[in-house]
């Protein structure tokens, strides 16, 4: 706490990397790429978890648990979805080590190789489709809709907390149905769990969409997606919810029999967030004082640091205290109250405002006299002194207007940084200054990579909300019948 | 459902392989010694992570999350670690795969080779306080208590569902305090708490003792442990609570500056349990018809059947039990009213059964007439005819009452099953009946190996109650001052 953050205005990206680091929510660990989420962060990430978990069981879903390993030969059965994963992975050769006949410790055994490699899960589609064979022979089995909470890994380079690591945790969705009309309807459904969690416990708007086949999950038809701006001006993905048509029922063959006694392949969804949207929680809120958590995200709501000199003053403060403390516990929020006494309160407050408690009430020897207390924001920063009766509706109306200004203030940003262009010029000055672009483009993936090239700009999406408008492609002039999201992207 | 599963007496093994797939718990994958925890074995088992997860932050813990891959070298850091762990893991030597240039797949890419190996942990100690070192500095920052949910492998070579597999799930707890005592009281504290669990969520009795130094963790200088006895005579190690010293602070250099500005090493605990606690659930209740399953425990604790014939009936039946499973719900009782009419009556007693549903509801068209619901439970089998009126408070009655007494019945089953034994041949003799045996041990290991070689049966553990009491080592008849529990076991 000695020295404050770098500004999100000098370094956007040291502030986060700072950020992640001093609020206690994760660091790197001696294995390249992959993170250690400490407690704090993780208790942002079982709120999360707990959630999202509860709409997946009210939307019908079951959890289950599937190996971490695949075989090798599974990850060839789906030809586009080899193309798109099976390269950067972790591979399991051995699996045994005995001691270094020269005394250096452990040595691989060269004898215990196996047969056939196996692969660190990027994913689960295949070795859950390969079970999903035989769990499935009539339309009685259908649908069949599992989730499973687990640690993936893909072999990153680049790594950075949160947005991009080798291991990450996340949940995957993977469900079976008789028709297609049934799975696009799930694959749409999730889509809009996804949504709803995000405008609603992490206060981020989201823009709905398709993604361009270039954009697509590695052996789906269709990639659903919500997208989210950061406050650089970088969009990021924050769920994707993919409709895989048969594809995974032919690789894996997985037929069912009908209500007509047919014998017809399964139509699949898969639908997934991770730990990413620790990166983007952060980064959709925060500030230059630190971490701005949603209420209902914050693992601590409300903070209660007394303010006093000597024992006699902090009794009578811890007496007052209490019961407030207690009655916003019953009221289902979760309060710190912080008698420690090896720091002082300013010291206190920087902390609580780093880690981004939402509502921080302080009482010192005066508010004793008068009967106040004083109530401090950290979305706005505000103090404002209250009467010491009634606070604890006041705390409850609060917290939840925090959750929603913060949703509205986000929202305003995105708004106000999200800008419709009709020509290359406009578009490449507009990208520069960040944020969304609405433009037509004109359905060519070869336009989309050449703007890629350009630019660093790809198609976020094309918005489930795009009106029917006839235009021209930024790039090529050709013609084009709606406007796509185009940003840069994390 | 039309064949029935093997009977206990006749193959207790089978037996229990059986039940586990029909009772849809789990299965194996296609990968070797991997299991799939299928949806209602995972919802059972997401009821024991949430029972003890509340227990471990009841008592001061945190939830965190550190990589699943451990640098080699880090293994070799803690000598009788690296002794009793390295061997059997599965080893990540390459990060990439790529396309065969002759047209078979993916190979693996030679050129992607990891400079050292990584293996996938089998237990987190070395990653967990090679960190540590970074996070404590001084008493301040002790006790450390941290808990992480993970999946870990060990390659085992001859695995069983749930009982050994090669891939499980645990929970693993890493603490880290400033004195001897303290680490000690946590270490009996996790015991406590896995013995509550264990007796009052499970309902299985559970033996709490001190591992002899064979049976000891790799790493640790004291291993307290829970043994449960399984209806086959054979004894369950069910969960491990490990007192550190500073082996592994020594190892990693986690020193700490005391209160009195001293330096010194900081004294670990570790204890852990994993879904190999379902299969001790499995064997510690079940019986030839299926499951019998603790209330506490249960996914669905009351199933609701209708028999009728025809919609009118139906209907009628339907209007009748809605408000009764509503006000269940409200209760906080799983209900599932199960008015699918694809199954006979019949048909759904046998499969609700066999899941260990531990309350049945039926209501027939006679019931309807006569007021009446009949009401059968799982472990006596019992049913019983009731006024309608007032089912709900027997309901409830009742989920106690079986939770209790599928405890006592496994209580009794131990007590009759624990023999007292003075000589060589009162023990081979009264091993064969199975059960534990509580008998007089020299205290010497290679003793308690030639015991082991001669008759399979292990030292399960001192018992925390053991009484002084002086007596001679039922095998070399050398003098010992206690007895310990002997058993064949899992």
């Amino acid at each position: 706490m000695s020295k404050s953050l770098p500004s999100r205005a000098d370094n956007y990206s040291e502030w986060y990397n700072e950020l992640v680091k001093r609020a206690d929510l994760a660091e790197n660990s001696a294995v390249r790429g992959c993170m250690i989420i400490k407690p704090y962060g993780y208790s942002i990430w079982e709120k999360m978890q707990r959630a999202l978990d509860d709409m997946f069981k009210e939307t019908g879903h079951t959890n289950a648990y599937f190996p971490l390993f695949i075989p090798k030969s599974f990850l060839s059965k789906e030809a586009s979805h080899v193309e798109g994963f099976a390269k950067e992975c972790a591979v399991v050769t051995h699996y045994r080590l005995k001691n270094d006949p020269n005394g250096g410790g452990v040595i691989v055994d060269p004898e215990a190789k196996l047969e056939e490699e196996l692969i660190v899960r990027p994913t689960s589609e295949t070795v859950i489709w390969s079970t999903y064979k035989n769990w499935i022979q009539s339309y009685r089995d259908l649908p069949l809709l599992i989730n499973q909470w687990a640690n993936v890994v893909r072999w990153e380079m680049r790594t950075r907390l949160f947005l991009r690591t080798a291991e990450f945790l996340w949940q995957e969705g993977h469900t079976a149905h008789a028709t297609k009309q049934e799975a696009i309807a799930e694959t749409e459904q999730m889509l809009e769990v996804y949504a709803d969690f995000a405008e609603n416990f992490m206060a981020m708007p989201v823009v709905k969409g398709i993604k361009t086949a270039n954009e697509r999950f590695a052996g789906a038809d269709e990639t659903y997606c919500i997208e989210a701006l950061m406050q650089d001006g970088k969009a990021l993905q924050a769920g994707t919810s993919h409709f895989l048509g048969q594809n995974f029922a032919k690789a894996f063959d997985v037929k069912f029999l009908s209500k007509e006694n047919q014998l017809d392949y399964v139509w699949g969804t898969s639908w997934g967030v991770s730990t990413r949207l620790m990166g983007a929680l952060i980064m959709a809120h925060s500030d230059d004082q630190g971490l701005v958590l949603p209420p209902k995200l914050a693992p601590i709501q409300v903070v209660i640091v007394p303010i006093y000199k000597g024992e006699d003053q902090l009794n009578a403060i811890i007496e007052k205290v209490n019961p407030l403390a207690k009655a916003l516990r019953k009221s289902g929020v979760s309060v710190k109250f912080d008698t420690s006494d090896n720091q002082s309160p300013g010291f206190k407050f920087a902390e609580y405002e780093l880690k981004g408690v939402p509502v921080r009430l302080a009482i010192g020897n005066r508010d004793m006299e008068n009967g106040t207390i004083e109530l401090a924001r950290r979305d706005t920063r505000e103090k404002t002194s209250m009467p010491f009766d009634g606070i604890e509706q006041v705390v409850l109306d609060t917290l939840e207007d925090i959750q929603s200004k913060i949703y509205a203030k986000a929202l305003a940003f995105r708004q106000e940084k999200t800008h419709v262009v009709n020509t290359w010029d406009e578009f490449t000055a507009k990208l520069d200054e960040g944020g969304f672009i609405s433009a037509h483009w004109d359905g060519s993936s070869e336009t989309e990579e050449k703007i890629k090239e350009l630019t660093k700009a790809t198609i976020r999406c094309i918005p489930l909300d795009a009106k029917e408008e006839a235009g021209k492609c930024i790039l090529t002039g050709n013609p084009s019948s709606k406007r796509v999201l185009f940003a840069r992207a994390y």
